[in-house]
């Protein structure tokens, strides 16, 4: 059977002291084995779709590549639903020992083996020294067009959102998953599709936290705007600092709190 | 510097159109790496604090020791903050090549090499086929209990909690971390310190989603009944189903959904 993004299944609702039978939706949860050759070089748990941009965006956000250069293709076929293979340009240095190490680096931590923050961050992330400027306003409305652009069933809370804006407002793109580093991978894959990296011109909105991963992701992507319905941590706010990138947490209504980069938004004072 | 559970910062917040500096408490989030004698087994991104007991429920509900017999030590010093050393008995049956082999499963998406569902399921777990019952309006009373006994912090979204609870509603431990994983490796590693396990008459709540690993963890614990907060996701209600885990989602005010083992439940037909 193919795995799907949604399922629905008899469950038993409970509601002030009375239990009826109801329908109810759930999100698709599989494991996705990403291979390069013939390496298998990471599984994650992942809610079935985009397949193809998971893997490309997973391999550029997690340094396992330079580049869209070294990739010759990338395969996801239905017969094989949990597996994408990619093929890499014979030119490109792709040691499996590397991925060896990179077990760590592929896991959703995102860490390599030694236990240091130096050690957890990748080398090929660059400053995001994009010049560009923010409408707080703009900010604002960001989260209600993601909310406006899922389907109904993501607003109830089983999946994790991502959302490429432009600078002006516009949602490029949105994707959805049960992980929340897959559903940026998923927007960074279709990005990288369209060769349109790095994404200096761009924002990304995730529904969730903001951790250290998340910011490493978003920086390897060269998007120079983070902002996080919830809290960021603070190995998030340190990376994000020390590579200029403009991070925004508990963006709600008419709030949010700017933890680094602050300098990107425009004057509000009146 | 001994990383801490939290850290307090400048920051700007932006309110209604007018910028000011405050500061602003931040989770924490540190690598962690477990070894296993020289070995490293494992490195997660997680919250400082209870760094024993996240080794010990780690090690226990990733499968890689059979039970609490195989450790003669676990030790984390101040000077190694990131690093916790486990040594087993050398009776202990641990190939170096299986933890290579678990990086997969070490890894945050706990799962192995092979991208099926009978691939990513760990050989140690058994049903829960604890018989016990709950009181429908003792679980409508535990979310309040989890929220309750959390710091101030803790309530503004930057960390997830996992609370352990007797049958009767009783709040055993409770445990918070940036990663939902970790918070329930910290609880069941109290519960091994203490000789608990298998924690057949007790109950999990976890105050965001149930993932496949969440429940996976649980079922490692022996523990007959998870909770969430939020939504499961389908191959979480697949394996609680199969394994006769009580699996309730939606905890909140007075209203539950039951999506596995329902005949747990008292009867609340009047």
């Amino acid at each position: 059977m193919i795995p799907r993004m949604l399922s629905i299944t008899g469950v038993n609702e409970w509601c002030d002291g009375v239990m009826r039978p109801v329908n109810d939706y759930l999100a698709g949860e599989e494991p996705l084995e990403i291979r390069i050759g013939d390496i298998p070089v990471s599984v994650t748990m992942r809610t079935p779709g985009h397949e193809e941009d998971l893997a490309l965006g997973f391999l550029i956000t997690e340094g396992l590549i330079a580049g869209p250069a070294d990739i010759v293709s990338v395969k996801h076929q239905p017969k094989q639903a949990n597996r994408v293979h990619v093929e890499l340009t014979a030119a490109t240095e792709f040691d499996p020992r590397a991925s060896q190490r990179n077990f760590y680096a592929v896991s959703s931590c995102g860490v390599c083996g030694k236990a240091s923050i130096d050690a957890v961050r990748l080398r090929t992330i660059r400053p995001a020294d994009a010049v560009c400027t923010i409408d707080p306003e703009v900010l604002c409305a960001l989260p209600e067009r993601l909310s406006a652009a899922q389907p109904v069933f993501s607003r109830t809370g089983g999946l994790h959102a991502a959302g490429l804006f432009s600078l002006n407002g516009e949602l490029l793109v949105l994707r959805e998953d049960i992980g929340r580093h897959n559903a940026v991978d998923k927007v960074v894959g279709w990005a990288v599709r369209r060769d349109l990296l790095p994404l200096a011109h761009s924002l990304l909105l995730v529904s969730g936290r903001g951790s250290f991963e998340i910011v490493q992701k978003t920086l390897a992507a060269g998007i120079p705007v983070l902002a996080c319905v919830s809290a960021p941590s603070d190995l998030a706010v340190k990376l994000a600092r020390e590579f200029g990138m403009t991070l925004i947490g508990f963006l709600r209504g008419r709030r949010f709190v700017i933890y680094s980069g602050a300098a990107r938004l425009a004057s509000t004072h009146l």
